[in-house]
């Protein structure tokens, strides 16, 4: 969920000089255009990290916008009044009105999170909290506002040389007090349970957007690209077309950084090493799934990748281990009549495997937010909310034990030629390719943005995403095993405390 | 919830007979339309108390219909199969295709109230379970599903008759298990969990219909109708329009019974009880808001009438007693320029007391399913929504320690003709009638049916709607103030424990 921001994206002074003023141009016209239509409002959410920019983007969006048009909330001990009724009467006094924008700096996220992060209650009524919060935005979203939601996100490593560097700077030291560095100790569990916060409040009508950060002229210009955005979707929405408010559109990347970029694609293993490597973890996941500990477990694995990433190979490698009657392996072509007449998630849930078996997926439900994403197959408004309904499918898997690991096998365009290339030379691999690969190599932009929003919104604790740099496939299939056969140990492990 | 459905419905032999024959054709109709559409697939979920004919609706169901088109399906303790896997894979993997209907009898609601009746778990976990019901609900709908949740109710009373009866019937003693039995003790908890998740999951896309279950004849015509006009509002659907899946409409009443319609009218206390009763209650009223327990509380008193009913007198009198500091009167007329660019309930939580104080609002929320619905002002969709919002609202004010007392004053259509001839005669009375009364009158039918609904969907323990028989005005104030100073001190009451 946090991936994305912990790659280190950054704007040079330069680029960002140049983009500012067409950017504040735009923002002040949607502003102006926001109070005459008086339509709806507008309230965005600032949550995330301590040190991560918060206040420094809030106030910067004061200089960029007429702040005459936007109130900007802060939310912290309650007041008598406030205590003497119900929690959220804090917030229902401070909406803003139709045409107008509020800043809500602290807010119902942050006040759940600061309960469960110390403890005061646990995760059920965490849960109930969540509820509670998804139930008020969609109320508001249904009345026609548009909310934004922010999460600052820093990694651990950035935000302890951001705490330090503002300690050591006599201007900003009065920033640092006693809680924040707290928070450098609760770390851990502040992204644990943000993490949940996260995953169960991304709806389409009110998505998250995680924003990186260390680069202030990053950060900058990534929110101020997603409140434009946001803002003209909202503003073109025809008044009569307010159903379930305005969906604010995901945010593209406005670095040249992305997650499928920041992968080193040199990785490789030479001949021998991959030999033995290979065979020790082929030998440890025959193992685990023989351990009697397994019983507790299902395990689920997805592959996903480029074409001619190798997933066929990859997955070979890992069968070629187990004893057939142990494992399954469901290729996931376009789905059948039957499976046409369900929910699309149906197809899958007939495949999930039972406690002690493992089912590996050679593509999945994430054709929903990949491939009819890109190819238009479904409506935004279906992919948007796959999101979240995919989530809640992986959380009960998790719930009931299983494992659930999921690879993108990730090459670059020069070596997914090569492969097209071989492939239509040797004639027993020429069934592998179609015009169809043709035809997805011109999108592949398109599938790189879509890759990055799914692992942004479905990489989570109780199911992470692992890339795999696969222009060597032997790299690619030894941290293949490798990755599962680490993720069975952790579970084992977690079962003896 | 449950008001509606302990009345007393009835429907005779003869209306039977007269209706059935044309109820079974255009089900038959509805459902070959639904084969042939192949479009969506219908789910049906029957819940409810024991003996309340659940077994037997679904037998006659499938004897009115083409059974060769309805997959029955029963859940009861989970297979091995089933316990080896996500506890939701029993219902995907029964889930009916597109065309096709499936009859849920136990499902995720039966389990969830089974276990937190046993107590197995609390309610912070049972709110767990509702949240991941709502979202299948969801999920499902949004990808085509019609959903029509039954809950068959009967009175504790009527439960209690009913087992009796079934007992003494050789043919039908079988169907008595010792579980039955012991629910005939837990019923209290099963009505109590059951209104809980009823509130929680009556969503626009997915309402309840709650039946009441003692007369065959009445339930099975109810269940047919709800079920055809629920199917027939789905088929006529336009394929696009499908966003959010098919809004079930809600029921209109079939026999002539109404929860207005089972006031007795005739009630009336004489002048001399009158005075010393309401005496008696104002003080009672003024020594409960004196006392140092309502420190932990507030007091919300809605005042909801027909036209003419008396609600301005019967609020003075509550008023009487107090001293002003402590009480606020708010009057809900047309919204204000700054309340119409909120989310419709902001207007009320703009005004809801803090603990220690009263509000009695003179018209409320309510507005909204009465008012605007009858006459238009918002959409179906809005309205509809709003009894979940609404009960929301009102969980929000109870937890914090409100006593939220609801009020319908309710005349019959003479009395308030002679009331507003005598406002027409009367100078000093003569503003209070307007042509919007006149043209309210016409209307009376719908005001009946919105009423209702209003009550079925927003009574709950937490905020009991109390109907007042206000065709004597001496009777209805005495009766408010009672009301008020009952729920003050059943609150004082719980406390203490």
């Amino acid at each position: 969920m946090f991936e994305s921001a912990e790659i280190g994206h950054s704007i040079d002074k330069e680029a960002y000089d140049a983009e500012v003023p067409a950017l504040r141009e735009a923002l002040l016209e949607a502003q102006y255009e926001l109070k005459q239509q008086a339509r709806f409002p507008v309230i965005v959410l600032i949550n995330g990290i301590e040190g991560a920019g918060k206040g420094e983007t809030v106030k910067l969006l004061n200089e960029w916008m007429d702040p005459r048009m936007i109130d900007v909330l802060t939310f912290d001990q309650q007041t008598d009044e406030e205590l003497a009724r119900p929690p959220a009467w804090r917030y229902w006094r401070a909406l803003p009105p139709k045409g107008r924008m509020g800043v809500f700096f602290g807010n119902w996220y942050s006040q759940m999170l600061q309960g469960r992060v110390h403890g005061v209650f646990k995760d059920a009524v965490l849960d109930q909290a969540i509820t509670g919060a998804e139930r008020l935005e969609e109320m508001l979203c249904d009345e026609g506002a548009l909310i934004i939601k922010f999460w600052f996100h820093l990694s651990k490593k950035q935000m302890k040389a951001r705490l330090k560097s503002l300690k050591d700077d006599p201007l900003h030291s009065w920033k640092i007090s006693p809680l924040d560095w707290q928070q450098s100790e609760t770390y851990d569990r502040f992204v644990r349970f943000g993490e949940r916060v996260l995953r169960r409040t991304s709806r389409d009508y009110a998505p998250w957007h995680v924003i990186e950060g260390v680069d202030p002229n990053y950060r900058s210009l990534a929110v101020g690209r997603i409140l434009l955005e946001s803002l003209q979707a909202a503003l073109d929405n025809s008044p009569k077309g307010k159903h379930r408010g305005n969906v604010a559109p995901l945010g593209r990347s406005i670095d040249q950084r992305s997650l499928l970029g920041a992968l080193d694609m040199t990785l490789r293993l030479d001949k021998s090493d991959y030999q033995e490597q290979l065979v020790t973890e082929q030998a440890r996941l025959a193992g685990l799934l023989r351990d009697k500990r397994m019983r507790r477990h299902a395990l689920v694995a997805v592959f996903e990748g480029n074409d001619a990433a190798g997933k066929g190979g990859a997955i070979r490698r890992v069968a070629a281990a187990l004893d057939p009657r142990q494992y399954r392996i469901v290729p996931i072509a376009a789905p059948t009549e039957e499976e046409r007449a369900q929910p699309y998630l149906w197809r899958f849930w007939r495949h999930i495997p039972a406690r002690g078996k493992f089912t590996i997926f050679d593509r999945s439900w994430y054709g929903r937010v990949l491939v009819e994403r890109v190819e238009g197959f479904c409506s935004p408004a279906d992919w948007m909310r796959a999101y979240s309904e995919i989530n809640d499918f992986e959380e009960q898997l998790a719930n009931a034990g299983t494992v659930v690991v999921k690879f993108w096998l990730a090459i670059d365009q020069q070596t997914q030629l090569e492969r097209f290339e071989e492939r239509e030379q040797i004639p027993f691999k020429r069934y592998k390719i179609t015009e169809d690969d043709w035809r997805n190599r011109d999108k592949w932009d398109d599938y790189v943005q879509a890759v990055g929003d799914m692992v942004d919104r479905t990489s989570t604790e109780i199911a992470p995403w692992t890339l795999v740099e696969a222009n060597d496939k032997r790299w690619a299939r030894v941290k293949v095993l490798r990755t599962i056969n680490q993720a069975l140990e952790a579970a084992f492990a977690k079962d003896k405390k």
